[in-house]
């Protein structure tokens, strides 16, 4: 089979791609062909049996999609997207990569003629919830955001659900939750600090924590974004029926926890590299997001995720550090 | 002040114009000029005080949204929209008119430049909504539509909620409930059987049944419906917070008790003109839709319906009927 996966070059793409390297198949059909489109190029995969290729594009250009769907890939990976805090920055290009994007992608699908009908999963994200939320947020709770990122998402589920009802194409939206631990350096994203407290101690480094021990948050690791992606990519979504978004399992915790968690896998140590300097702007935007999740759609579908903060760290651990951190 | 009606020569933006022109004001400012653009052109109403202007365009064709809004009215109420079967059947005009359109108007007021921000007034639809439903859908239930129809009208609330979160100007979406007693002929819409079984009776014409009396559905009155927009166009609506998407309160009932109505508001001879036939597929179509709303947040913020279906049928005979029908 041959798979596209649209925004190949970013850290939910790579891993997935190393992940198709490592078993070569997927869903007991052999792989022949990955091609990775991004802004930039994506780097091929260690080891991979099939053919890799990388297209450097912008889905946003009209005619982008069109190439990219030409050979017909039988499913299609779409992560493109710019991030929530671009998006909120720049109002043209947020609508203009995250929802045009998407459209034409779309709709190149849908005019392809020849019967085409691929495997579409698209990524979403907890951001098309906005505050105030109940403690524990249901699969049917309304979807109203608060940022353009999240507005963006929450059009192209409804626009996928649609397709796919159309039998367009056979579509899901997965709502991943705050991806923790992320690997490389910290960045100047709202949600850096979930990451950067247990990333850079267990690097040796100094971390700081921006907010309140209180803050509590829903996270799954890296490992478990890539499950979900094949989860999705694999699973019959006939079971899912026409409600095609679904809110993917995660683990609630606390900064605190986080940190107690922490202390139990590496030592007082490393958690003692963690700095409190309160940040009210980051405080604040926090405040704001989900919290927890009652995702028992996703559950009863198969989807799995971490049951513990500690797993969290473990799985960085074993998949970024070869199972090792500086005590 | 300035009032743009897209839409303005259906049924909803003919009767709100005629309001208009009957009480010479809205929110208690004069109204010196209307203009109602649609598809064909909308009649000036009787007897109004103010500049009455008419203007055929197609909302979807570029351009056209920029010309409307060029002498900046203050509040654009938002009418215009190709039907739920019309949108079913032809995927791309769809699209084209209740996304496209929508989303060119939004765009056209974005950038006019000059601080211009005008009150924006969408009409949505409880389409927005597909079944399975709790029995009472609460203000927090998720939009899952079955519709492409539903659809456009989900995705044109999400972007009104964001352009207004942004700044760009005050807007807010009302869902309608089906309007009952709908005046004119009978169509072809699938939901036509909840007035033509009321409004052909009182005209002393038969009128058929093709769903079990025990369909049940959510109703208001055309007079309501006007009700809902002047309320939407003069409230504060900083009361209405960040979530600017509305259902409209309205009035659930069988047609058991639709008929029962009829019988007391208006005798046993004119019910006897309701036949029966039974259609299955109008009986499968309307299985799907909402039966009962709990519209709390409509309700909290002032705006009101009928209590009874007698009552609706009241104002069907006051306003369209002169007061007298056929016994």
């Amino acid at each position: 089979m041959h798979i596209l996966v649209l925004g190949g070059a970013g850290m939910a793409g790579r891993k997935f791609i190393e992940r198709l390297a490592r078993d070569g198949q997927l869903g007991g059909k052999t792989i022949a062909k990955v091609t990775a489109q991004d802004v930039v190029a994506a780097q091929a995969p260690a080891g991979a049996s099939f053919a890799f290729e990388t297209v450097v594009s912008d889905v946003s250009v009209p005619g982008q999609a069109e190439a990219l769907i030409a050979s017909r890939p039988e499913l299609i990976v779409h992560l493109a997207a710019v991030v929530s805090g671009e998006a909120e920055a720049d109002f043209e290009k947020g609508y203009k990569i995250n929802l045009d994007g998407t459209r034409y992608l779309f709709e190149a699908i849908r005019l392809a003629g020849d019967s085409y009908k691929p495997r579409l999963v698209f990524t979403s994200s907890v951001a098309v919830f906005g505050a105030p939320f109940h403690e524990k947020i249901e699969d049917e709770f309304f979807t109203t955001p608060l940022t353009s990122y999240g507005t963006q998402k929450a059009i192209c589920e409804l626009l996928l659900s649609d397709y796919t009802r159309r039998g367009f194409f056979d579509g899901i939206s997965i709502r991943f939750p705050t991806i923790c631990v992320r690997p490389g350096t910290p960045n100047k994203a709202a949600s850096g600090f979930f990451s950067n407290i247990i990333r850079e101690p267990l690097n040796g480094i100094d971390a700081v924590l921006p907010v309140s021990e209180q803050v509590r948050h829903w996270h799954a690791s890296p490992r478990s974004a890539v499950n979900f992606l094949i989860r999705a990519s694999t699973m019959d979504l006939n079971e899912v029926g026409p409600r095609r978004a679904l809110t993917m399992p995660g683990y609630s915790c606390t900064v605190a926890e986080q940190i107690e968690a922490l202390r139990k896998v590496a030592g007082e140590g490393v958690v003692a590299r963690i700095k409190r300097v309160p940040d009210p702007v980051i405080d604040r935007i926090v405040a704001g997001w989900p919290q927890n999740f009652n995702a028992a759609r996703a559950t009863a579908l198969g989807f799995t995720s971490e049951a513990s903060f500690e797993e969290i760290i473990r799985v960085h651990i074993e998949d970024e550090l070869g199972g090792n951190f500086v005590k």
